[in-house]
């Protein structure tokens, strides 16, 4: 057995060289016989005028003889700095992309030197604010307030306390930071590559939420068209109601079979994600078609577990969560230091190429 | 606008009514003209019969004057108790259900006063280091240690110096708390699940890793059978080896072709994943049969995105990631309190009911 990894003498080993883990500042003061303040100043080595020599060589004896540890906690303390950025999200549990938000901000925090305080609200106000509050608590220079889809949200007023970005999400506030996807951008993308390929009549399955995701695909879908002289055509656009079916895969498959019944099919499809592209694949083959050779399918979002795993592989695009996740800690440390004005910031969404356009 | 979201006012408003965000206990030790330390056990109200009640007063004085706010840090920092778990995961980010492992650890901290530090390491070892020292820095009270998957693990050396908890894994030294998922029960009650609808030949297509996973189903999966009295027969596991055609899905689209090619078929097949299953399904309907009718199947993970949503909706095992999330949490509370001996603590994997089988 290896005595490094040997989790049964947690509590007496440290790194300090086999003192207790709880030796506190506190403790120091008491068998100095001296205040916390004068602990905290000769152990932080500030204001040495003010302590005489005897003090401070009882001080470092006592931290010697108990082993203790100076902590950020005290330094962040003592130095009115705080370590901490808060991130407050409202699913990191339930969706399988999300996560990456939550990577891309924590490597950029660490580069700068801050720790990330992560809270999953699952959408509850009241766990919402116990989560902003805790970080006004241990003095975060900021907070993300992150959401798991791109959307327009409702502020919650604590946050107006402190620094904030809005990552993922707009706030009713003009003045706002936030760093969301370029939806447009994505949307016109996505049906471009299926234009290139030479194909005209592009239907466009798209979701019915009022979201900046539906209205912005759409956009760059009719941009994209109208970029090419091709009149758009209301017939082609699907709306879906995936909460009605019990989910996208489900509103995929069924404004599938409504597209392979007609008697002008389009030639290639623009899902409004990669859930839906799934439901449509099945409808596709159960009407012995092919893909991409009869239909053409893009789907967005670059959903992991489907989209490089569906037969054929899903051409898709990706939503950019690192970047939006790195990209928001900047924001949010410029606007501590009072650089950064009230803007949505947009980033752009990249393709990824498979095999089924 | 409401002026109660507007973050332009973010630096010059907060709760105490209108002072500065950034005052510290030195600030009102300044304006007060005492220690730190005196302005710190004023503040915590402590050892009162040392400070002079001129003395309290003007320290009173000052942090009216500045809106001085006292906080988490400043407080746990005075009392020697931590309000920090730490949580090291190797890959939140990459796996749609890990983070509920995330979400069942947080609220059962939140509900016992704690705050968990979230790291990701994304499996690197100088991040895993680097996060362990953060915690430690933080006086954390002690570490999580998770992984995404559940596995056997090396312990990080560093880990040896606070109480710590394995969540998902388990650790090469018997003294270590782990709390995992019980697979041998799992695998188990999805070959019963088969059995109770009397099938007798039941194929199992199991991935190949090492791992606690393919050796728990399998075990569970022969005492279903011996329970039945039903021989096992080695042909009806199907290894595969997920990694050298890029996915559990193609993986499992491979051996439903096989096994549909036997003359004798099986009726029934528990797949090692969702993901194998989503593959499986593509064979049986490829070759124009049925499920549940031609061939029963039933999965393990209740993947989101996907178990819920193939068509017919999958048959599953669930992997008790929130329970085994906030186990570990209590597990680990016991363990700093001296309470919890070395062990291996298995949950339950409950099955969740669908169309498959």
């Amino acid at each position: 057995m290896n005595p490094g990894t040997d989790p049964d003498s947690d509590r007496v080993r440290r790194p300090n060289g086999g003192r207790s883990s709880n030796v506190t500042m506190r403790d120091v003061a008491e068998l100095a016989d001296v205040s916390i303040a004068t602990v905290s100043l000769v152990v932080n080595n500030k204001k040495r005028e003010r302590i005489g020599e005897e003090t401070r060589a009882r001080v470092l004896e006592a931290v010697a003889e108990l082993g203790y540890r100076p902590n950020a906690l005290a330094q962040s303390l003592v130095s009115g700095q705080s370590p901490f950025i808060g991130m407050v999200a409202d699913a990191i549990a339930s969706l399988p992309f999300a996560g990456q938000i939550l990577r891309g901000a924590q490597e950029e925090a660490w580069r700068n030197g801050y720790v990330l305080l992560v809270a999953d609200t699952d959408h509850a106000p009241d766990i919402t604010a116990e989560a902003i509050k805790m970080m006004i608590d241990h003095q975060a220079v900021g907070v993300l307030f992150s959401t798991w889809y791109h959307r327009e949200v409702q502020a919650p007023p604590l946050l107006a306390s402190l620094p904030a970005v809005f990552v993922n999400c707009i706030p009713q506030t003009p003045e706002a930071v936030s760093v969301v996807p370029d939806e447009v951008q994505g949307g016109r993308l996505a049906t471009d590559m299926l234009l290139d390929r030479g194909h005209t009549r592009v239907a466009f399955i798209n979701s019915t939420e009022e979201a900046p995701s539906t209205v912005g695909r759409l956009a760059g879908y009719r941009k994209a068209l109208a970029a090419r002289g091709i009149a758009f055509d209301p017939d082609l656009v699907l709306p879906i109601f995936p909460e009605r079916v019990d989910g996208f895969q489900e509103a995929g498959y069924e404004a599938g079979n409504e597209l392979l019944a007609r008697t002008e099919r389009p030639t290639a499809v623009f899902c409004y994600n990669d859930r839906v592209a799934m439901g449509l694949y099945e409808a596709v083959k159960e009407h012995g078609l092919t893909i991409p050779g009869d239909m053409a399918v893009i789907g967005f979002d670059d959903q992991e577990v489907i989209a490089a795993h569906l037969r054929p592989t899903l051409t898709t695009i990706a939503l950019p969560h690192y970047e939006i996740g790195a990209r928001s800690v900047r924001a949010l440390l410029n606007r501590v230091e009072g650089a950064e004005r009230g803007h949505v910031q947009r980033v752009d969404c990249p393709a990824v190429v498979r095999t089924s356009i």
